[in-house]
C-alpha cells in the first residue's frame, strides 16, 4: 500500500499538523508519499527521507516539486519540454488539523476529485470543527454535552456565575480558549475569543472534571476502538503543551475505570460516530461526572492520528484504507429538460 | 457589476439548477457570466447569448470554452500557443442546488481559491443540506422543528402510527421522499429512501399544515426580507412540480396572515441565519400549527434564488454583493517549529 498523508493548510494549527505528520514514519509501516499544503495554498511533494519540521520553517521546502490537485490524484508541474508526472498513491491519509484538513475544505477537493482518502467527510468536519454544531449534533444523537451559552459579536455577554471557560466556536488546540474566575476577567478574554471567531461558547468552569479519551473508526460496521486514556493535564492544556503531544508515539497507560464506565464511553462514542464520521479515525474527548458522561470534543483529525493509543495502531489503518465509504453515483439523464421542450413542441 | 453564474453540479438538482440559472437572466440587470459544472466535474463558460436548456440536454455545451478553478479566478484552459486567459468576474453566484452546490463542496473551492461568492458557506452547507443536522441546529437556536425519528440504513424501523412522511436525510426537490399511509406502505417507501441516502428521517405527516416561505438575507447587520408566500401545495410538491417552480419569474403574494403571525416567523428566521448564514440569500420553509412555528427546510441556494418573492431582487443581490463575509487571515510564523528547535539546540 502507498499512503499519501497530506498535511500543513492554511490553518492556526499548521505547525502541529507538521510534527503530527512527521510521526507517522514511525506508526505507519508502508510506502509514505507526504504532500504538504503550504500558507499560500500551493501542494508541494516533500520526500519522505529528508522530511523534518525545520525544512518548513526555514522555507526550504519551496524547493521541492510543487503539485496541482487534479482528477484523480496530485500531479507535478508541466516543465518545459517535461510532461506533468502522476503521484501514485492508492489513499490518502488527511493530516491537517484545524482550518483547510477540519472544517471541510480538503475533504471537499478530494471529493470533488474523486480522490479516496481516510478522513472526515464534510459534514462530519462541519458538526466538530464548529463547537456550536456540536452541541447541536451531540444533541440529536441523545449525547449529553456540558451546559453553555452561545453568544456572537455585538451580542451583550452577561454571565452570573464564574468560573467560566469561554472557547471562539471554531479553533481547536485551546488557542483564544480563557478560563475567566471573575467579572473583571471577562472583558479581556471576550477580546481574545472574538479575536478569532465571532461566535464564542460559555461554559461553566468545572475544576478537577474527570477526562477521558477514546479513539476509533467504524470497519465493515464493527467498531475498532483504541484504549481509553486518562489525559494528564493542568487546568487545561494549552498550545504549548499541546504542541508536544501531537508528536507523540509512545503508548498512552489504560485509565483505571470501571467497566460499567469504559461500555458507558464506548456508546457514547457510538452514537456520535453514527455513519457522519465513516472513512475517518477520531478521537472523542469525554467528562464524567456524578457517572454520567459528557461529550467534551470531537477531533475528527486526532493529533498524531492518536496512534499512542492504540496496541496495533499500523493494522487499524490499514483496515480502514479498505473500508471507505462509496460516492454515490449520479446519473444525469436531462428526463426533465426533454419533457419540458417535449411539451413544448420544441 | 460583473457576476459570475456558477450552475450544473454533480447533483439529483443539476437540470433544475440549469433552469434556475437560466431564469437569472430576466431579473438580475447587470453582465452575467455563465459557468457551467458538467457530470464529469469539467467547468465551461457559457456564453450568455446562447444559453438554453436544450444546450446542455444535447450535450451541444462541450462545444464550449473549457475552464479551470485557480487562484482567484476561473481561467480559460492553455492551448497550442495560446495563453490561459482568466475570466474577468466581480464575484460569483453560487446556484449549484443539492449536491456540489449546497452541501459545501463548491463554497470550500471557492473558500480554498479566494473567490468571493454569493452563496452558503460550509458549514451552513452542512446544517441545511443534511435535515438530521437542520434538527440538531434548529433546536440550538431554539426553534421549533416537527418530531421526528431518525435511522441508519441496517436500522429496525418500527413506526406506531400512520401517515408519516419518509425522507432521505441529504436530498432536495423531495426526490425520495413518501408519504406513507399504513404499514403495507412502508417497506417500499424505506427502500425507495435509502436507495438516495444511507440516513433517513420520518416525520408524522400533518395533513393540512400550513406552510409560509420567507426568503432573506443579512446586509449590514440587518435583514432585507422578501414577502411571505403560502405557497401552493398538493400533498407535497414532487419534482415534476418543483422543477417548473425553479423557472419562477414572476412576482408572488403575500400571505394573508397576521402581523404578529409573520414577526414570528421574521425572528425565527434570523434565529436561523445567525452569523452562519452570513453571505447567502436563503429561503426557509415554515410550518404554522397552533399558532406555533416550526422551522421545515433551509433552502441556502433557493430556486430561482427566490427572486419571485422580492419586489427588488436585484436590488437585494447588489447590495449582498458588496456585504460579504470576510475570509480570516491566518499567519504562519513557525513559532512553535523554531521554539522547539531552540530547546533542541539545533
Amino acid at each position: 500500500m502507498k499512503l499519501g498523508i497530506v498535511f500543513g493548510g492554511v490553518s492556526y494549527e499548521h505547525e502541529i499538523s507538521i510534527v503530527s505528520a512527521i510521526a507517522m514514519k514511525d506508526v505507519i509501516h508502508t510506502q509514505l508519499v507526504y504532500i504538504f499544503l503550504d500558507q499560500n495554498r500551493d501542494f508541494y511533494l516533500i520526500p519522505t527521507d529528508i522530511i523534518k519540521s525545520k525544512l518548513f520553517s526555514s522555507g526550504e521546502y519551496k524547493k521541492c516539486e510543487k503539485l496541482t490537485l487534479e482528477k484523480g490524484a496530485f500531479f507535478t508541474q508541466k516543465a518545459f519540454l517535461s510532461k506533468s508526472k502522476k503521484i501514485e498513491a492508492d489513499l490518502l491519509l488527511n493530516m491537517m488539523h484545524g482550518g483547510d484538513g477540519e472544517d471541510g475544505v480538503i475533504a471537499s477537493l478530494l471529493e470533488f476529485n474523486n480522490i479516496k482518502y481516510i478522513g472526515p467527510r464534510k459534514e462530519a468536519c462541519s458538526v466538530s470543527f464548529n463547537k456550536f454544531l456540536t452541541k447541536g449534533y451531540a444533541s440529536s444523537v441523545n449525547i449529553k454535552t456540558i451546559d453553555y451559552k452561545y453568544f456572537t459579536k455585538n451580542d451583550e455577554v452577561k454571565i452570573d456565575n464564574f468560573p467560566v471557560i469561554i472557547k471562539p466556536v471554531r479553533l481547536g488546540s485551546s488557542i483564544g480558549v480563557s478560563i475567566v474566575k471573575s467579572e473583571k476577567e471577562l472583558s479581556y478574554a471576550l477580546d481574545v475569543a472574538f479575536e478569532f471567531d465571532d461566535a464564542i461558547l460559555v461554559e461553566p468552569f468545572i475544576s478537577g472534571i474527570k477526562e477521558y479519551n477514546l479513539a476509533g473508526c467504524k470497519i465493515d460496521g464493527d467498531f475498532e476502538f483504541s484504549i481509553i486514556e486518562e489525559p494528564q493535564k493542568a487546568d487545561f492544556l494549552d498550545f504549548d503543551k499541546k504542541y508536544l503531544d501531537f508528536a507523540r508515539t509512545s503508548t498512552a497507560l489504560k485509565a483505571d475505570i470501571s467497566d460499567e464506565l469504559a461500555t458507558k464511553i464506548k456508546d457514547s462514542f457510538k452514537s456520535i460516530y453514527n455513519t457522519l464520521f465513516d472513512g475517518a479515525l477520531i478521537r472523542c474527548d469525554f467528562f464524567v461526572k456524578d457517572n454520567e458522561v459528557y461529550l467534551n470534543e470531537i477531533n475528527p483529525v486526532p493529533g498524531s492520528m492518536a496512534n499512542y493509543l492504540f496496541s496495533d495502531f499500523d493494522g487499524v489503518i490499514k483496515k480502514l484504507s479498505n473500508n471507505l465509504p462509496n460516492t454515490r453515483n449520479i446519473v444525469i439523464n436531462y428526463e426533465y429538460v426533454n419533457k419540458i421542450q417535449a411539451s413544448k413542441g420544441k
